[in-house]
């Protein structure tokens, strides 16, 4: 292939060498292959500063992260046949892992595949793309999902943010077939319908779904508060799994009218309710009137989004969670969900630890998870873990 | 009560307010109350330096950990009535978690009874014992145990590298009724015996349960190699879950003698097989031989016991993974635990991506499991965390 190079400085071949996917644009020698001379998506050939082939990789000339290698084989562009290959592969490894076609198909650089991810719904696909590199071959990737997959409705959900700091356009659109507003899918056996147009990310968050799957032993019976809801995720689970109450909490009204539907899909409506509003206003509103859950769940929504947002995200999570767990009862369950890659486990650990001493209470944890295995985890790639829960017992001291 | 004191320098008292339970010897204002004035297992009132009562806790005064809390309420003295209080708190726990008594019920410090494990059989209990302060109270254990499951038997497994360190006597012993040789247990639906006098530790590990459960969908129809089998936790788990081949590889011959007896519990000993040697040397000579797995499970024992082991255990664990990695089909998973405290996960990672690396594949974290529920993490006691078991697909880059 006929690809222009990208020359990196000495010695910065060696994250890439170590598995990394990811130039940064203080890696590149501009003075031999200077970025200016690259468009948005185009293809390029990385090498090291002697000359050595490393790849093959998109760039995004303005971009801090100014490249990210598809391939280490510098035959394998990015096109059509590449990415039916790649296809095949996540595929295979979401059918032997799951029994129903309901998953993260293509989780970005964990498939090899920089900037895209497809969520499926049985014969209805939602894309992301979040690079210019992917953006530059939406055609294929839509041709090769076609080809793969057989689809009833491919949609692009292509509204994120992280597509405004790559100055791609914001656009939501039906690329294939027919997309339904809300399309139904099935998570460890309880059924649900998600608003894949206009909720949020592609829909619905599969990320969860190996956490939820342990709600059973700990709900069954009990009542349970879940907060920042959305469409009911783990409350319509909590119910389903046998619990004999559950309260819903979110700002959204819309999300709400979509956790009574998902409720009745399981025949659950009866043991759920649904409050809208701010969720900490909420939690002191029900400590003013003393109610009390045996579990309660707390999935909030990413309160770091940035590493500058560490200090007040951090303050956030332990507010929200302090504030949770005074609404326990005397041997009660916080389970305590994170989505902010920015924050450790150990420091989510760490502020759950001191807010119980603050309480007074005795807290250990019980379990710990993770995203489920439609979210594979680069191992060089520390971004591409985010997800953590904690289940924690609190008991008094 | 008439307790002697123990009293903390200034400051020294963060730490045990911050939630963990033990005091360093360096931490004991041993001019005003010497160590060397109490005895190996006294019972103390654990003071600040301006006199205030932090708890009760009991003492080992040559030791590094020279006392160790198990009550905050200056009331709760170690009795058989604090005993059969935190035997209830730590039983209702597992009852709720598991369907079937087959579990760790007592895990130390996380169960607030520290120096004290208990793994139960069914009717029989297998206890270990590692401080003095529990020593003392023995008898008070046995009873409380009794009060509170109505044992047929208990072992007592007092045989364990940690009582040297206190100076313990190391002894087996039935202390209550009768224990066999070997005890019936249940994990995930599969059948087995543990050798509970003879076998390592408590003669089976329950802390890989979750990760174990995790086996079905990796090893349908898979060629499966188990290395450091012990008597076939992972293998013949994960031969009833429908692996087409298993070979196990142990040092010890009574392991594997009874990897087939509980091979034969399950009707699955015609597609198992047993290797007896040295897992390293097994892995050249099955690498000569061209033999090749889709899953290989890797779990040694802890190659990393003091932390001035760890450069030695890491290259220990990079070599035993490289190797295993070396014999997986094109498509392979690796599933690598490790049950050392001190090897943090991400080192584990990162030695593994190193050694996928080195091979030239392609190496995604497809799950992460850790110890199971009935080994509860104190949050604020990072010894009490060490199970890690990291599901890794390895493909062609």
């Amino acid at each position: 292939m006929n690809l222009p190079s990208l020359r990196l400085k000495s010695n910065s071949d060696r994250r890439l060498r170590g598995g990394h996917l990811w130039v940064f644009s203080n890696e590149v020698d501009t003075a031999q292959t200077p970025l200016t001379a690259l468009q948005a998506g185009q293809e390029v050939q990385i090498v090291t500063a002697t000359g050595k082939p490393l790849g093959l990789a998109t760039v995004s000339p303005d971009n801090l992260i100014c490249a990210r290698l598809h391939s280490r084989d510098i035959k394998l562009g990015l096109d059509k046949s590449l990415l039916v290959h790649r296809l095949n592969i996540a595929l295979s490894l979401r059918e032997r892992l799951f029994d129903k076609p309901f998953y993260r198909l293509v989780y970005g650089e964990s498939d090899l595949l920089p900037g895209l991810v497809v969520d499926r719904f049985a014969d209805h696909l939602v894309v992301q793309i979040t690079t210019p590199g992917m953006e530059r071959v939406r055609e294929q990737v839509i041709e090769a999902l076609v080809q793969v997959l057989k689809p009833a409705g491919i949609l692009f959900r292509n509204d994120g943010a992280a597509r405004k700091a790559e100055q791609l356009p914001s656009y939501i659109e039906v690329a294939w077939g027919e997309v339904p507003e809300r399309v139904a899918l099935q998570e460890n056996g309880v059924h649900f319908e998600a608003p894949v147009h206009g909720g949020q990310k592609t829909g619905w968050f599969y990320d969860h779904r190996m956490n939820r799957a342990r709600l059973a032993p700990y709900v069954a019976g009990k009542r349970v508060l879940d907060l920042y809801s959305y469409i009911g995720g783990w409350g319509v689970q909590a119910a389903a799994f046998g619990a004999s109450e559950v309260m819903c909490v979110d700002s959204s009204a819309a999300a709400l009218d979509q956790v009574e539907h998902n409720a009745d899909l399981n025949g659950v409506a009866d043991r759920m309710t649904v409050v809208e509003g701010d969720v900490m206003d909420a939690l002191r509103e029900l400590k003013g009137a003393g109610e009390k859950f045996d579990v309660v769940i707390a999935d909030p929504p990413a309160f770091i989004k940035k590493r500058k947002d560490m200090r007040n995200g951090e303050n956030a999570y332990r507010r929200l969670n302090e504030r949770a767990m005074r609404l326990l009862n005397r041997d009660g369950i916080l389970i305590s969900a994170s989505c902010s890659m920015h924050l450790a486990e150990n420091s989510l650990r760490d502020l759950l630890l001191a807010s119980s001493r603050h309480l007074d209470r005795n807290l250990t944890l019980i379990e710990r998870g993770y995203q489920g295995a439609d979210h594979p985890v680069h191992p060089a790639i520390p971004e591409t873990s985010y997800i953590k829960a904690l289940f924690c017992r609190v008991l008094p001291v």
